[in-house]
């Protein structure tokens, strides 16, 4: 099983430790902070992610759906835009696939549009007026219409869940601060699936990208906010 | 019923051909020409345009199923890509809804993804392997995932059909050139519902952004290339 | 010289109340009406369009400027941002030039990135903090960070002004809206370089794209606004 | 100094190993391979980040300046496209900074376009007909014309190169495949200015976004490719 060993764990944080003095000094590593009207951003938490025996599969769903089940409801309570995506191809394997370059790195043959593979796990299943972006790169934002749907919404912040860390919140969360958004990446609702790489990503992004924080801190900001009205 | 009439049709021909000798005098009007890997891609031949009775209903579809029935006939000889639009929101009238600011100018709110309207003209159904890409905006380019694949198929020259004018294909076609292809809009492959805006928009393209060329010139061209192999 | 004949005008306004008739029945024609966050946006002001003996010199320069000073002069006491484009390469005619394919349509050849042609015209001078976009396609948007300013800023409007109507005013007026911003063209601040295109750009964009308005009316939205402050 | 020490090195290769295990059980870590056309983009190797004294200074540059400049004599021996990227703005402190949501996390607000700490370090100084493309955020393909450059020079293969590993060369690599390019990392050739994210992010990248590759090879490839010709 594809935990991060305390021993890993341990070495990471004193990689962290010395590099966190060095980024600080330089003046990086800034609060990038919270802005007056979110969206909730839940990155491929579809089966082929969430159930066990597919190659996508990854660890930690007991804390990963809990925590987007807790942000849902409090994302609904607001009315905000909440958006989710799956990666799925209508053609995976053809001569001509739409999986493009990236089935010569990954298994991304497997993943068929429309496929229960490629459905939103149904423990956190989107309700009326949320959308589902069927994406076909890492990115949440590439190649799909995600910017100019949150932009029409005038959202300033993007509060990101889901898997993988390494890749496609990676990914995803790089856009958001590129596309003028604050980037919030909730810790405990994020996943993948071989040790370390949670870790890394998160620090990472954390020094450069968007500010990593605990799922309460993140609730304790949805409670505040002013609720979505219609326009 | 919406036909450019006879005076309508002189009148613009008279302004194309003064305007036509600005243009060449300074440089405009060029042709852009034929490449080596061309797609073909089909906008907004689903029903809300195709069949009469909707917000959306084009003219002239005698002559556009025809011609495009004529070309993926060629597209196919020849495997190339071939891509369909449509335009379908997920939330066409919520208060959140993925239709944007476009409902604000145009009823955007009638094409609900998944619907009867929303789907290609079963006249030129998709065959397995062609991509059906379910767009928000005018341009088949914005908020897809177009571009990369088409890239990824390495293919150099866009040919462009379908509805409307004035509108999905114009903007399509002036994405494709500054995407780095070559595009080519076939005469009678296009449409639209007000007279006048299919000629003027096709004097406009062919000034600035494509070469507007007639059905049979694009069949000879098809018919001469080399067909796409797997790679 | 290229002045729309009181016959094509003539001849025009019949096609259009025709065709508004269409549209009106249709749903289209709505107003997009402006926001709360403006942005000014000014395309191609620069020498090679502003001033004469270029093959990309516009018309109506006695109108576009003062037009454009008077938007300027507003827009600055309410310190809104005021983005200004040009489209200029950094190897013109070279065998792996940055003009793309445009240079197959069009002579944009004759636009080097840093010279006296691509320069914003001094008569409407950028000052400090206001941007100057280099551009190499018709859009503004396109291939240019303009989005992602836009967004960080807040933004919901773009008003617009510039040449060419038929070119790049058009492409970026098609692109805000798709990127989920309110397109308000200002009738007297734009022009181009034949006759007819101006007209007929202005009816497509304000049936489907943007709305098109005096410049008095976008003027009083201007002061009506409260003032960007820092953030 | 900011060097990666031999313990943190191996703690790394353990965990490397074992992530290596899962992924290559599940079909991850294949080989993108290497494409027909190539490109060589070189990532903000600007004197802000190649010199000591700055924030974002950069180590080992006596092993990435050396291995650029091979890359570069056999890029121009094959007349392929040559693109350098920097990181610069207009306006990096103003209250309408075109920093957007950036200078909240990292210190680009020392980072003025036209200075001296943003151009191009003069040891791999650009050539005519190469390219420096002025960037706003991590990735050299957000927010600029670089997608389309390449397309149009029917680029299929991107070598990159530069700094920093976890920040612009990471982004710009999820960007390439993302886009349909073969995305090639030069192992040697790229660096960032903590322990550690070197490997990590090189070891992300191989599993999923692009292949690694020693410089040696990718002098091989270079040398066996066809010559550019103009179109």
């Amino acid at each position: 099983m594809a935990v991060t060993s305390p021993e890993v764990k341990k070495a990471l944080e004193v990689i962290f430790a010395a590099d966190s003095d060095i980024y600080q000094t330089r003046g990086f590593q800034r609060r990038i902070g919270y802005g007056e009207r979110p969206a909730l951003v839940i990155i491929d938490l579809a089966n082929a992610w969430t159930r066990p025996g597919h190659a996508f599969t990854c660890d930690d769903m007991e804390v990963i759906i809990p925590t987007n089940q807790a942000l849902l409801k409090a994302a609904r309570a607001k009315r905000i835009p909440v958006i989710y995506t799956t990666t799925a191809y209508q053609d995976p394997k053809g001569p001509r696939s739409d999986t493009g370059m990236w089935s010569r790195k990954i298994p991304v043959e497997t993943l068929l549009e429309g496929s229960e593979a490629a459905a939103i796990d149904e423990r956190i299943a989107p309700e009326e007026g949320e959308m589902v972006i069927v994406k076909k790169s890492a990115s949440a934002f590439y190649g799909t219409n995600l910017n100019a749907y949150l932009h029409a919404q005038r959202v300033d912040t993007v509060i990101l869940t889901g898997v993988t860390m390494a890749g496609c919140v990676r990914h995803t969360t790089e856009d958001a601060i590129a596309g003028g958004f604050r980037p919030i990446v909730v810790r405990e609702g994020v996943g993948d699936r071989v040790p370390g790489v949670v870790e890394w990503n998160l620090f990472d992004i954390d020094a450069k990208f968007g500010d990593v924080e605990p799922v309460e801190k993140v609730l304790e900001y949805l409670e505040g906010i002013e609720a979505f009205t219609n326009r």
